[in-house]
């Protein structure tokens, strides 16, 4: 164990602190690591030094105040525990042990407006603290995670070669961490990173869905393992290739697993963000929805006695169509989760770069994919996916496979909530007239609401009397 | 003016403060009320005095402490402003001028959660809170609206005569205002009830842009009224039909109307509240997101051009399956709907009874309608619209048709939000596997999340090495 004073500190070794903290022994930062030694936790921090014996740039505490003092001024202190109310705990106890000037980097999935709330207690007390959204899971913290901290450029400045070294690399070699913004901008793009997560997961568990009725799990593998040599290519696109070839002696562990999803809230945040800010962010929360409604399972077992299961139709799987109307819905997905940070970045002045927020998620991330690194191109010249014409170019191109796709589900009574979604608003947002007038009509009738017209200036409400 | 101590107060004189105190003056009661006398509402009192003058049963102020002084003990006062943060600033004014006993109702659109903070503030001061939501729009206050009060049992009894005695009456006399539970519970049932009428107009927003591309606004309106005289009858469907025929000189005065639908939040609460609660609340929410597509009206114009608008297919509209559509669409909307209250009544241990609710419902409100008065009797027996076989006979019977209605509006390139989500969500609900176990399989290979398994327990979760 070494006796020099530590660069950083990280306080919680779950699985990923404890990734995260090998990351950046490795690259050579001499680190205080702390776990409490209670509530089942008593043995964390002897296990953790006793399998890293070899090291000798780990410091290992489960006093606080002995952890604070190991550490060089200003002390740099990533705090990686579950998000919710134990990060305020954990604040409050950190706090008066810290001078000013020190740092506190919140690794967790902490919701932006607690983390804003949390960033102006400490700013109370001298305290810099950095919410940093960190991507990638086990294996990203421990090889490489895609950072995203949020905070004051000049506390990042403390901690920018840390982090910048223990991220992903981009393919230009370049590390996949860059400042985003004041007070909760990293957590906010952490948590739509999320959202656009669940979309994709979901529009794979529909084409799983479309395909499944007449392939088997390793023919449907074989179609995506072609899509992922192109443009379509992604991690989320890639693991499922695997799981769907997954085995567990002669059957297909995919088929044992129960179809009950869950989720940890960072999706539903993205849609009631989403809401709060008049935005129609409607993949994400059909995602979230789909996940919602197969946790139902016991009611949908006992309803489903209700169909005739057999009056299915089994046309051929328009393959062509399919792949198609994937590349369509990613897109929305894509141009939605931007479009949300876009506004968030007006709304709050975050001056948010989006050429970079995709660079950053090329690489170390779940959402990682080719398409990011065309955004991260596109986004120097355009503020919006639907400003680039490869972008709106493949749409109208797509248009009629996706709604294909969709009928498809349709004539096989299969639910394609996301595929719908995106399709629907892409047509919405490409309709000059839509029926909104009725509704207008209809507040205006029975609560005098007022409605704007075509033949006057926007600026003038109406009201009549019905 | 009457010199008599006042039964009631009703504070703010806006519209539907107004109307709703002339129904409480037209009961008889004595009658005091307030409303401030700045900020460009300084004639508003002498106003509603001077065109009331007939009346001897109404004092009015414009000083908070002579209104307060006017009412006998305990005082009972509405309170009828803009819901928000103005409802804290009127509560901090009223609380100390006020007595041990007296009764603080808030009339406005308040959220649920505000609610229980005001209804606990106010208990602190030996004050009793009811949070009261009143439907019904203008004409409802005036001649008679659906109330939905929540707080205190006990406190109730001082209001119930007069808060009875104004509410619209249903089909068997009764007054459509019923004690509906504690704390925040009568406003969470008026925002889900707004929800619902949020998912009512979309739909009939929906069947007009469906049917208006082949026939005039006439010709629907008189489809529409067939469909008034059955089952299908429903206040927003008959002003609907008003809607359709409304002239202005010789044109459709709803022609001119610019497609641009507002809102007022309560819709989005709603979808809110479901993201926190886990339910698939889906209809709601894809009825706020439509008029938040509608709002970029501009964006829409633009991309526009980039379709060519001559592709759409005229094949002839089947008024019967749309007819059974509508039929369907609308069931599970109030299935999902009454779902969120249960769920908030379980959650919030409210006891909501949902029979009752679904009668105050079948007057006085923007949502009543044939159906709901039906509900009123399936719901003695049943908890869930899903456990009511004229439901699901219903559901059983009209799918075909729903999803032709889909179909129609795929093959017109017109977007049927609401119907799509409640045909996926009647798919999903009646489906015994769906794609979610593909979803718990990426979780748990990028994120360990884990997951269930068909042959193993539920209280098992698995990990893979993937």
């Amino acid at each position: 164990m070494s006796t020099k004073k530590s660069e950083f500190g990280v306080f919680g070794l779950g699985v990923m602190g404890s990734s995260i903290s090998l990351n950046i022994a490795d690259k050579g930062y001499e680190l205080s690591v702390f776990n409490r030694a209670e509530g089942g936790e008593e043995e964390v921090v002897d296990r953790f030094l006793s399998s890293n014996k070899h090291r000798d740039n780990i410091q290992g505490f489960t006093d606080l105040k002995a952890f604070i003092q190991s550490m060089e001024r200003p002390r740099k202190i990533l705090i990686m525990i579950k998000a919710g109310p134990t990060v305020d705990l954990v604040l409050n106890n950190l706090i008066p042990l810290l001078s000013k000037g020190d740092i506190i980097i919140d690794g967790g999935n902490s919701h932006y407006l607690n983390t804003k709330r949390r960033f102006e207690l400490a700013r109370g007390h001298g305290i810099a603290f950095i919410g940093a959204g960190i991507s990638g899971g086990e294996e990203g913290a421990r090889k490489g995670p895609s950072i995203m901290p949020g905070g004051t450029r000049e506390s990042y400045k403390f901690v920018s070669e840390i982090l910048e070294s223990i991220a992903a690399k981009d393919d230009f070699g370049k590390t996949c961490c860059t400042y985003i913004g004041p007070e909760g901008s990293g957590h906010f793009i952490k948590m739509v990173h999320n959202g656009i997560e669940y979309v994709e997961m979901q529009l794979l568990a529909e084409l799983y869905a479309l395909m499944s009725k007449q392939m088997s799990n390793e023919a449907i593998a074989e179609v995506f393992e072609g899509w992922n040599q192109g443009v379509l290519s992604s991690y989320l696109l890639e693991i499922t290739i695997q799981i769907l070839r997954k085995k567990e002696g002669d059957k297909y562990l995919l088929d044992m697993i129960l179809d009950k999803a869950g989720n940890k809230g960072t999706g539903s945040w993205s849609s009631k963000a989403a809401f709060d800010m008049g935005i129609p962010n409607t993949m994400m929360s059909s995602a979230v929805f789909a996940r919602y409604i197969s946790s139902f399972k016991d009611t949908r077992i006992k309803m489903s006695d209700l169909i005739d299961s057999g009056h299915s139709i089994e046309e051929d799987l328009d393959l062509v169509s399919i792949e198609k109307a994937y590349e369509c819905a990613r897109l929305i997905n894509h141009q939605q989760g931007f479009k949300l940070m876009q506004l968030a970045s007006d709304t709050y002045n975050w001056d948010l770069n989006f050429s970079d927020i995709a660079r950053i998620w090329s690489n170390g991330c779940i959402i990682k994919s080719h398409l990011m690194n065309l955004l991260h191109k596109e986004f120097m010249c355009s503020k919006d996916l639907f400003e680039m014409d490869l972008v709106t170019g493949s749409l109208v191109d797509g248009e009629t496979a996706l709604r294909d796709t969709i009928m498809s589900g349709l004539s096989k009574r299969i639910s394609t909530h996301c595929f719908s979604a995106a399709y629907y608003y892409w047509v919405d947002m490409t309709t000059k007239n839509l029926p909104a007038n009725l509704i207008q009509a209809q507040r205006d009738f029975f609560g005098a609401h007022t409605y704007q017209r075509v033949d006057a200036p926007e600026s003038e409400f109406y009201h009549s009397n019905w």
